[in-house]
């Protein structure tokens, strides 16, 4: 199943060194890297001018997505949106399957 | 250039019969699988319970994305906003080209 | 899966009968009797003061709830809003399954 | 009388150490059992992505769901929304009874 | 239980002639007054430059309010948002009988 | 004249000890006590689930109503909306009096 | 007392010739002219670019205002919100009064 | 001064043949070419997916920015949305003026 | 040109100590003076239970009433709303000038 | 390719010293005078009474303005939204390239 995932980041001022804040980006990307490997993170958008992106997101379930997304390293820093979606039946990558 | 495009459906009641509506979505339906085919609509995801879909548009840019949407035969009867994307650094199907 | 669907009904004035209407409704209680006969509209709350309800459905998907949603004899006339929910560890009813 | 129950959670960053953070789940989550075998948390949904979730509350009235409420371990950190129902003719769990 | 609802009254233009509306709203001052009579509208402000009202019901619950409220001769006309109230310590009405 | 008033309260978490919030929470009822024995605050109503309420006030008007509320020990942590009111003719306290 | 009203004029479209609407028009022009002259409309500005103004009205209380707005030619088609005001100490006409 | 005006027309089903609605866009064409030629208009962008647009204005004030908008073949039919603008001193057109 | 601005104040909490803030209102108090007399805030009201004001300004255009604005003492501690104005033909104050 | 960029600023009380918020005012504004310079920022408008600001920004896509604007000196303490913009043929600048 596929969910529209649609996340702002918002690190606040004064509590994290720049190598701390470094680091949750850097661990954020590895397991980005991961997840786009794994089928579950199949396209990621930045937001122009923000912290922010929208990504389509595989997985079985709300429960399976709310398990990954709450691992993530950047997971306490984010508020996060999640858009169901259902089949479109003029989806150009689905459409023919029916 | 691709941009997320978030459509709601809306046919007034009591001015079109039910023929004269069948028209327009199957025009539509048609027309929408012209434009998956030649790549410009992406992704086509149905909002569950509503007359409204998420889609992922390619255009050359917002001008040209402007002309196929305005000529769309259900463009009288939708309510549009086109959010603009930039590439994300982590998107699994871009990040190996740059 | 559940989701959580907020629903709000909206039929206009002046176009219809009040026995059309009468019966718009009356199919759509008829409906709803089916849809909770067979496990898929699990509760129905009225918003008081309000032609609208919250609801707890259950589906194998958000596209396997739209086409029952978009299929509801009422349909023309709602709006829908559909929350996905995830799986809570503290959920009553389902905590001592897992 | 039932209620549907908005909670979102927000602990500030840099104001408790991880085991205080730790300590107050945990109360949360032992409290929420205690209110589940009491019949008084009838169902609890996670908000997918979110430190949130919806539940389906039963009490009396709107004070001693209130008292209920304001003595959370969470409740310092949670902001609430109470959404009153009334009984849908349709509600497949209670329509039989009437 | 005590409520706060808040009404706001839309009869839409060219549908009704004034003597029509007049009767709505005749037969609304008389069902108003009946209410008032029964201590079920136990309070009522007009909002100023508006079709509108705030109001403080008394009903067992959000169900009898809402038979009560949907049974209105003005119900098809107006939109409602019913606020659920605890009661408040401080309440000077309420305060010394607890 | 009558006011609607409707308060949300939030003291900032990390600042003041539990004494301090507990010390402002007492002479916040005690002021409220004397502005309920004073017929300035008529009615209070808690918002379930939320430090927060709707309060009927009369004041001789709006100036008089704020001079009030802004010498609130609680008035530094609280965020107000007042809500003016118009007397309504099916009002059952005061439509006998006109 | 001083009042802001906020003042959205929409009548809708098919409804009324234009002799019609240039009728209420000048009639809401003559009963301006006449509450300016009577001091209740003090100041009035429009919104560029709307059917709407800004007014600064001066009444006993919110009740007369009500009375005063709702029996305006143009009432039925207007959307108003009062915003209550109170005397501020630094207000240049107010202030060397007190 | 310069301002930002962000319009959305709506001209409503049913009301208007295509011939009519032609006519009004071939009106607001020409005179929005006259008020391009004037200096008035300065910019003018289409929101993509929209009968709407963003435009630069040029006005003595927002009287004379009124008068101008109010007297568009289109004023029935739009939604406007006046944003006034100071000089910024990193202005690229204006900086080296000052 | 005449301005409505909305100001909210918003002194955060724990920064400063009782005097200083004092002293911020002090200043501002005595610059609103000035500006009062020189007849470029040419009134003031104070928005009932909060910090925050609805003035009337009076500025050559918007980039001197920016330059007014930022200039204020409490100006690090304000969110402001500039609502322009154009001119009303049954303004009582300006209507007979015309 | 034009955007419309609004920008909000905030930087936070009590974190930085008022040199090293001047500091950062300076780096911006030498950045905002290189990027005029380059065509990037065509325009800059200052939103009236706010740290805010309206901006015609050209790059090639969202992806280039992504990267413009996530370097900027304030860029940690701003809050963007990007407008996209498609040509509009009344536009006065570019209707007679076309």
């Amino acid at each position: 199943m596929e969910f529209l995932v649609h996340t702002e980041v918002n690190i606040p001022h004064g509590l994290y060194t720049q190598a701390e804040i470094d680091e949750i980006y850097a661990k954020e990307a590895e397991r980005g890297r991961e997840l786009g490997d794994a089928g579950i993170i199949k396209r990621l958008w930045r937001i122009p001018g923000r912290r922010a992106n929208y990504g389509l997101w595989e997985a079985a379930d709300a429960t399976e997505l709310h398990k990954i997304l709450s691992a993530l390293p950047i997971y306490p820093f984010i508020d996060v949106e999640v858009i169901p979606t259902a089949a479109h039946p003029s989806d150009p990558q689905t459409r023919d399957r029916a």
